[in-house]
């Protein structure tokens, strides 16, 4: 697909990937212009998070939530998406019994704050009803949730303006749901199997989450429903029609929503992460002209790959701000025989905690004269970068050398650099831990 | 998402990738326990492929159909998926009269050997019902095909064994089709856009493709729907049972069926069709006994990476058939100076003609002496690889080194062997293009 990403990440509709991506707060954060506008939501706002799945229909052992992604299991980037929105007070997550340990671990180490863990109940109902429960629970009416937002702990991409839409029309209707057009057509069977009727189509819709709902009503539908429906239903917006008399307001809900199923949605989902992560770096000069003038060329070249590059002398004043807005750093080193300037940048990155949550990407990039020992002295020796990568790679951090030949031939230079940048597009969106301390030839 | 890989690889109940892959004849035919039983199919079976599909909702300009995946169309890995089934005998393509030359040349570059290209209508039914007429056009009637598959062009990962199923049904019974359970609730909205009801999701399934239809069926159908059928219909069975009266019989496919649909959907394809493309390798020694041992520690090694690795002192013989059968090659060589065997593999590869269909990888492993010059002279020259690589990159193979250096600490060599077996991996497995010609150390 690599001959496709130019032209889909250049494309200005991208329906299917967040816009501002819930699971990156610090790195949205430092962008104004793709911020969306602060809404007001005055009234308190809970989370509940099911998350007992088991996992069955991707095949694997391990239920999806809890599934890898570059370290960190995906239910750790759903709660990501709720904790970073400021007027959502608390994030009750509802687990198997079996699964209390581990998630612990899981908001432990990744240092989740508005969370709680409840153990589920042996359906989906009894698990929701159960953080509908943990929400109340010996509180005075004043403290309880206004709204109560349920979603799926496999559902990571779901993004404010969504969630902001979703409180707002549960507190004014009672409750409100995502609904997505049917990708498929619906069709009913007979019992031998044969079609009976097919549906027509634009008459539904997949009832998708997040839902909302008042804390009142979603409280009532509960504690009013039968055992068959805490047993066999699904559906919570049809406990409040049933019970409560409340008609969901529907809303229609971006791609970004989709539900990680089945095991190729493993696949797409660890894209699109990378994707996110991919997308800028930050190269660091130490202000010789050379090395200004490498990054500046870099720049150009990673940006006709889709890759914004910011080009700062050094990480001092202001410029501290990148260790906590960017993955991806690029040091650009002219002539060295020795290390120090990366070692000093991974210490600058291990104190800031960034590769808490995603494995931090750096590239040396050295430029050496046109002989092969660089004027200074010998070049840096490849076992050298391999034992700082070892130790970096304990530290979630992925570090890779890349080696060019200043060159007083136009040609041959623009070349190199192009290899430089090509090489470093590839690196960053691969995130490949084999790769690690490699010297690679531009 | 790397750490599950592993996990996710070793699981025997894998239900989102083909067992048998479609698009991967040659290798699979080398795999005869992969294999199923040929089943017999004693009557004509065509097919009819839609593909005028203009890609809105991915985002993409480019339609789904014609996204690139490692250089090649995604609707030539679904033609593929039906030209290597022996018992189908022709297919249609169906495309936009603006794609007539785009697909024309796809058939060319690709090889295809039983497509017909034809312009579609301005709708999807108008579209099929131009594929069906091209099937029977001016033919007795015992040319005709008696059965017609319909799939769509963008549900690449079809399998044999399902398209059995669905043609000997549409012989029987007249019309067959695949369905899928609902993976959402299905629910009917007001005109006002609240929750009107919710569908009991027992009761109902999503249909998809392949669909099968006797050619009578399927060609009453369309002589007898109406203008409107033509133009909002989306479903082939309810056509055959409104107008033939024809109860399609529904069986349940595999989540190989699913539809390339959103951008994300993009990923996960190219996920599947690099894992199958991974998944062995053939290691070429030259006898040499270093050579031989060291393979075999990489075939224990890659082993535990869930890569099979076919050791082979050279492709004379029988294991020439190996040439036919892998997309993965290492050249192991020892204290060399030259790179006179990988030439001489890269030219084998290129006569064998498998590198039209995917980037072949080739790895040279060189194993030097202790000290960084090898006994017999110099190691091979970083350059002479780099002009070796770029040479085979414009021949679509992908050629990658591997250093590594004999050692008589048991320990550091076992170490050094495991690191050839990760880096190994992760370039067969990413097929990253900016890496090639790398000299990587072990």
């Amino acid at each position: 697909m690599e001959d496709h990403h130019k032209k889909m990440q250049s494309d200005s509709c991208d329906p299917d990937r967040p816009t501002h991506p819930g699971t990156f707060p610090t790195c949205e954060a430092g962008r104004s212009d793709h911020q969306p506008a602060e809404r007001s939501v005055d009234f308190p706002v809970s989370v509940v998070l099911p998350a007992g799945g088991t996992g069955e229909r991707t095949g694997l052992q391990t239920p999806k939530q809890f599934c890898l992604f570059m370290g960190r299991p995906l239910i750790s980037y759903t709660i990501q998406a709720f904790e970073r929105v400021s007027w959502i007070q608390s994030i009750v997550v509802v687990v198997a019994r079996e699964h209390m340990d581990l998630m612990t671990d899981i908001v432990q180490q990744f240092q989740h704050t508005k969370v709680r863990v409840v153990p589920g109940g042996s359906t989906r109902h009894r698990s929701i009803y159960n953080g509908v429960l943990a929400l109340g629970e010996g509180r005075p009416v004043a403290d309880k949730p206004k709204v109560v937002l349920i979603h799926d702990a496999v559902r990571p991409f779901v993004e404010e303006d969504f969630l902001y839409k979703i409180a707002m029309a549960a507190k004014e209707q009672g409750a409100a749901g995502a609904i997505r057009p049917l990708v498929s057509t619906v069709i009913a069977t007979t019992s031998e199997g044969y079609l009976d009727h097919s549906l027509e189509r634009a008459k539904y819709r997949a009832s998708e989450m997040p839902q909302g709902f008042t804390y009142d009503v979603i409280y009532q539908a509960y504690q009013k429903c039968s055992e068959s429906d805490f047993e066999f239903g699904t559906e919570c917006l049809h406990l409040a029609l049933q019970y409560c008399g409340t008609n969901a307001k529907l809303i229609q809900g971006p791609p970004t929503l989709w539900k990680v199923t089945y095991k190729r949605d493993l696949a797409a989902a660890e894209s699109i992460i990378k994707d996110t992560l991919s997308r800028s770096a930050c190269a660091i000069t130490g202000g010789s002209a050379q090395a200004v003038t490498l990054a500046g060329a870099l720049q150009k070249a990673v940006g006709a790959l889709n890759m914004e590059l910011a080009v700062i002398p050094d990480l001092t004043g202001e410029n501290g701000g990148y260790l906590l807005k960017d993955w991806n750093f690029i040091q650009v080193s002219v002539n060295r025989s020795c290390l120090s300037e990366v070692d000093a940048l991974l210490t600058d990155l291990e104190a800031a905690k960034q590769a808490l949550l995603h494995p931090l990407v750096v590239i040396l990039v050295l430029l050496s004269g046109s002989d092969e020992l660089s004027v200074s002295g010998r070049a840096v020796e490849p076992e050298a970068i391999m034992d700082l990568a070892s130790a970096a790679k304990l530290r979630n951090i992925l570090l890779y050398g890349i080696q060019l030949h200043q060159s007083k031939d136009t040609q041959r230079w623009e070349r190199s650099v192009s290899r430089v940048a090509e090489i470093t597009s590839a690196l960053i969106r691969d995130r490949s831990p084999a790769l690690v301390g490699q010297l690679l030839q531009a």
